[in-house]
């Protein structure tokens, strides 16, 4: 293990959170609000310890996967756990287990709060910029930010990094460099959230708008309202719902449609999950308009907003749909597993492992028929390698088993099985809403200590695609 | 497709099902129900039918995969659309529907009844010991009982049959010969089920002696009295937990204890599952205790109890676990999707497919931190092949894609999300009661037709380890 490079790394990365910290500190300086000093406080901290980080060079200088993927873990638990302390400090969050949650939901762009949403409504104006901004900087990747300002290691090893913080199952170069690769995303993702702001800046106040794009364009979901999205006009919900499905989807798409490679663009990915977000928008639209629910027009805008806020991860409500008929909820609990676009700021399980998987097995029953015939599994035209589809398989087990592990450790707390059920898929899909005690209308703030641990971990798990985070507690990756 | 083999076995099948009527028609006799006209009539259509389908002989004597797993489907189908008829026309279930959902929940060792237990109680003795037998058959497979008496295809193909029909991700020869392999697990499963007759006859009424060791033996699980399980002595709820573990255990195992192999008998596969029953009971009990729901006594009972006969997947209840804490529930859904050994009569996902699962995802991991180390999994010391590790994962795959899409359009019935859950959960895993309305109080008869037939299918699903059914339907199948 080259302690030298994950040293140096960390401590690029507290300078870098450093740096963050502007952001709500001006708009502390901007609203006059005294938890400026919580701010700088914790930059203090940041600056001192990052700047002791990287005295010394490391030996040397080469990074293999496994100093990568450590490298990853340890930059989210560390920058989550300086993140907490402004919150903390600043007196909103009981416990600074609260105000940990609070942040890891915000940079693994989860967007569940410990508080009912009044009291996040009257949190001072710089915490909320500040839960919305680490929405936006964890959506794409705090390395994969680093890496475009700065070379993390020599010889071209970035591409480990990117491999560990990226979503999805396989990591593509757009351009020849890794560095320009990532520049190119951030690019697209800032131009994005740009548009998206000066859409609803038409509608909303400057505050909210900056606030509903950075936790849009993160796919995050933290609610500066008290009643979430319920109270902007139709005019907002449809941008905000347009937009939701934007950011789900693979931002080399957009790379491609800006070469006019529209082919590619549009591959199998893509349209696989156009499809299940206009089938579940129109299951649900009917499904509401039968039971009488709602009117035809709003059963269509509540049903798209809330499928894109769902599959899209982000997590967004104007309506609270834990109230809808069973049908409708199990088809949102689907969609909140199915997940985005790989190499989208979306979370869940993504589109393409699902393609995958399904490939898989029907491989699997050619083979039962014909036992000796040889073919392999293709997607878009390309053969997918057998390592692919391995790697899919083993990361929905481990899926399966983390979610069971944790539902088990969860229910010590003796609430019911559907909140415990889906307070576990909206935390390790990075969701942030479920239903019963943790719906639209609830919040995580009753579970106990332990839970709200088990949560952390699922969120960063959910965030960092399993593996970084269970390899970090094996003794096999610390072994010479 | 070689037709003439499956008309064939198909043929044998409907006369070997006319014998299984003489034990329904016996009871009928004994104690003098005219209900024995229902199952006379049946054996005149099944003989009939069955005699047609002998006459000619096939062309062909080969038997390939494709035509081991076919005839595995259609044989279970036909065995349970003919089985059910007495049901139906005796008069005790309202729709052929609901007949057939009773009938196939039999032979496949499900035990989930549309009807309330007190209506059960009051069933005639002859529909009630048709129920029972049904699971003694399904328990091992009826064409691996058919094998035991007459050769279904010549050149030793049986292998391909008793594949298709037995549990487990790997079926082993026992001895050199598949038929003698069928017969010598019969053989023990024959003596077992009588020795735990002769332990309960002392305690219990013969009839419900018989009906018990029929149920237990196939981990069925259907009830006889309106309290089910509860009216019986503690002796005798003791001797059944113990036979429900006994029967969830690869019977191999008792054919290595026979011939002296101790080592052999007690492999991976039984050591974890022993191991998963003891820490479940455990935990049951202590979560029993703390939450003061049942004295010490009474929860190790109780707990020992509902965990054996959920994770054997009989599905008999002392107590209705539906009002127990959340974790005691949690742990009980888990113990349902874990279920038996492989080789056994119990249904489940089976340990062993947990154990390599386990090992392929470990084996990941060390493979993303050494790359380039090539090592195999191993389980009792021989190397596990890449394809059963393949076969299992895709198991796992098609497993949850027809739990979710058969959750989806049992949800259309508008029930509680606990109860759409656990009804897939215990039928697709062959066990009986779930929670909610299809807890250890209640039954499947409020579900709508479409619902029951979704149910119907995931039971057999869940008894043909799912690929024979899938395959069933699919047009590959049937193509040139």
């Amino acid at each position: 293990m080259n302690y030298g490079i994950i040293k140096r790394t960390l401590g690029w990365l507290l300078l870098f959170e450093t740096c963050f910290f502007c952001v709500p500190v001006i708009t502390a300086l901007v609203y006059r609000e005294k938890e400026v000093f919580d701010f700088l406080f914790t930059m203090l901290i940041t600056a001192t310890l990052g700047g002791l980080f990287l005295i010394g060079k490391p030996k040397k200088d080469r990074l293999f996967a496994k100093e990568g993927i450590v490298i990853t873990a340890l930059s989210w638990i560390l920058m989550s756990l300086f993140g907490a302390i402004p919150l903390y400090t600043s007196g909103g969050y009981p416990t600074y287990v609260d105000a940990l949650f609070e942040i890891v939901s915000g940079f693994t762009t989860t967007g569940a709060s410990v508080l009912p949403s009044d009291s996040v409504a009257a949190l001072p104006k710089c915490i909320l910029m500040w839960r919305s901004f680490t929405h936006w900087i964890g959506g794409m990747g705090v390395l994969v930010f680093i890496m475009v300002f700065l070379p993390l290691c020599g010889g071209g090893r970035n591409m480990n990094i990117m491999k560990a913080e990226s979503p999805g199952p396989s990591v593509g170069k757009l351009l020849p460099k890794m560095r320009s690769t990532a520049g190119v995303l951030y690019l697209i993702y800032t131009a994005m959230t740009l548009l998206q702001f000066v859409l609803l800046v038409f509608d909303m106040p400057v505050f909210d708008a900056i606030n509903t794009s950075f936790a849009t364009a993160g796919t995050g979901g933290f609610a500066i309202k008290a009643d979430g999205f319920a109270g902007y006009s139709s005019y907002s919900q449809i941008v905000v719902t347009v937009f939701m499905v934007l950011f789900s989807i693979n931002f080399a798409s957009y790379f491609f449609i800006l070469r006019g490679k529209f082919k590619e663009a549009l591959n199998t990915e893509v349209r696989v999950f156009l499809g299940v977000v206009v089938s579940a928008i129109t299951l649900i639209t009917v499904d509401l308009c039968i039971s009488n629910v709602l009117q035809v027009g709003d059963a269509i805008k509540h049903s798209a907003f809330s499928v894109s806020s769902v599959i899209s991860t982000t997590g967004f409500a104007t309506e609270n749909f834990d109230t809808w008929p069973a049908f409708s909820k199990t088809i949102l609990v689907l969609c909140m597993f199915i997940g985005a676009c790989a190499g989208s700021t979306g979370g869940g399980i993504k589109v393409s492992r699902f393609v995958i998987l399904f490939k898989g097995v029907r491989h699997e029953t050619q083979r039962m028929l014909h036992p000796k015939r040889i073919k392999k599994i293709t997607m878009d035209g390309k053969v997918v390698e057998h390592e692919v589809v391995r790697g899919v398989n083993n990361y929905l087990i481990a899926f399966v088993a983390i979610f069971v592990v944790s539902l088990l450790l969860i229910s010590l707390d003796g609430k019911d099985l559907v909140t415990n059920f889906t307070a576990i898929t909206a935390t390790i899909n990075n969701i942030g809403p479920g239903l019963g005690a943790v719906g639209p209308a609830g919040h995580f703030g009753d579970f106990s200590i332990l839970s709200k641990i088990v949560f952390i971990f699922d969120m960063l798990i959910g965030r960092l695609e399993i593996f970084p985070m269970l390899l970090l507690f094996m003794p096999a990756t610390w072994r010479k």
